[in-house]
């Protein structure tokens, strides 16, 4: 008799694979037995929960997308730059696959609408996060949540593509240099106190 | 007869098209008969010159970065941020594409060591022509340099995922909040002073 299976804990194992496949083989040259067999489970299995490798590839950035919040809501105590550290390459074993995956969905999104717009919302959703802590007027703030952002991309880009010259407390010198300025002006640097609390 | 043509100027021109059909097609549905399409040449041509899709790729990248190194050495007289526009996906008609070129690379090169180390001595090259205005000290320098070019791949990842929301002047504020307070410290940002010379 075959296993019952819940089918949202399926879907996560899968989507769970899909991001270590990714990451070991490349989106051009992953297959779905790749994924199948690191799942445990048939293509079959797969092709019912996805239709297409981009809804794989979906399903990966959901993944990742789910890790980064759930990381970014733990941190929230922590000093704002310490927060960030979650978002690096190197903040924990699987941060390297999702990285590559990012990397993968952003050549991709580019000319597939339908990721493109699964993508701005997610980027909305960490803005949103993000501008919470960075002062009154709404258009600077995001403004502001922008280039943090742009900030953690920029220097993930560059470790996922060169990671031996980037280990750890390199990755973290980094992000210090590019932010560090940044942050000292909103003074939550150190004390994550909100910016419009140092204009008062 | 057959038009005589110099192989460096048909090896510029396959070049030159590769990257605005990569940019229109994306790297996985672009043909070479659309490149050659463009280029005005025989797929025979190209395969002459390219042996494969990656070679193809790797030329389009050197294009690029030619662009980009030339545009870098002309910017020398401008203050640094102005500078550093140069490097936006606003910069001019050609540069959205190009940097679509260079999201497609990303993410095939973290896959593939002989794109990696490509990328990786272009990197370095722009890090030098950088470091040469950020101070005395090489590994400071270079790491100030390094922070700058992660600024300008975040910005300009952003923009390829969602263009409609980053028109020239929001890029460009984007670019002065995240680098403007980093730039103040080595004030250069307005005087294109290289760095020590503040601490005379």
């Amino acid at each position: 008799m075959p296993k019952r299976v819940d089918p949202d804990q399926r879907r996560t194992i899968i989507a769970e694979a899909a991001v270590r496949m990714i990451a070991a083989y490349g989106l051009d040259d992953v297959k779905l037995t790749h994924i199948a067999r690191a799942a445990h489970c048939t293509t079959g299995a797969i092709t019912h929960y996805f239709e297409t490798k981009d809804d794989v590839l979906l399903a990966a950035l959901e993944h990742v997308c789910d890790r980064l919040f759930a990381k970014m809501a733990a941190g929230s105590d922590a000093s704002a730059l310490m927060g960030l550290y979650e978002a690096l390459p190197c903040s924990d074993a699987e941060a390297f696959s999702e990285w590559k995956v990012w990397l993968a969905f952003w050549g991709r999104a580019t000319f597939v609408p339908r990721l493109a717009a699964v993508h701005r919302a997610y980027y909305r959703r960490i803005e949103d996060m993000l501008v919470a802590d960075l002062g009154d007027d709404p258009d600077d703030a995001r403004l502001t949540a922008a280039a943090i952002i742009a900030a953690i991309d920029g220097i993930g880009t560059r470790v996922c593509l060169e990671p031996d010259l980037w280990p750890a407390d390199r990755q973290r010198a980094l992000l210090v240099r590019l932010l560090g300025p940044l942050l000292a002006t909103l003074t939550i640097g150190e004390t994550h106190a909100p910016a419009h609390a140092s204009a008062a």
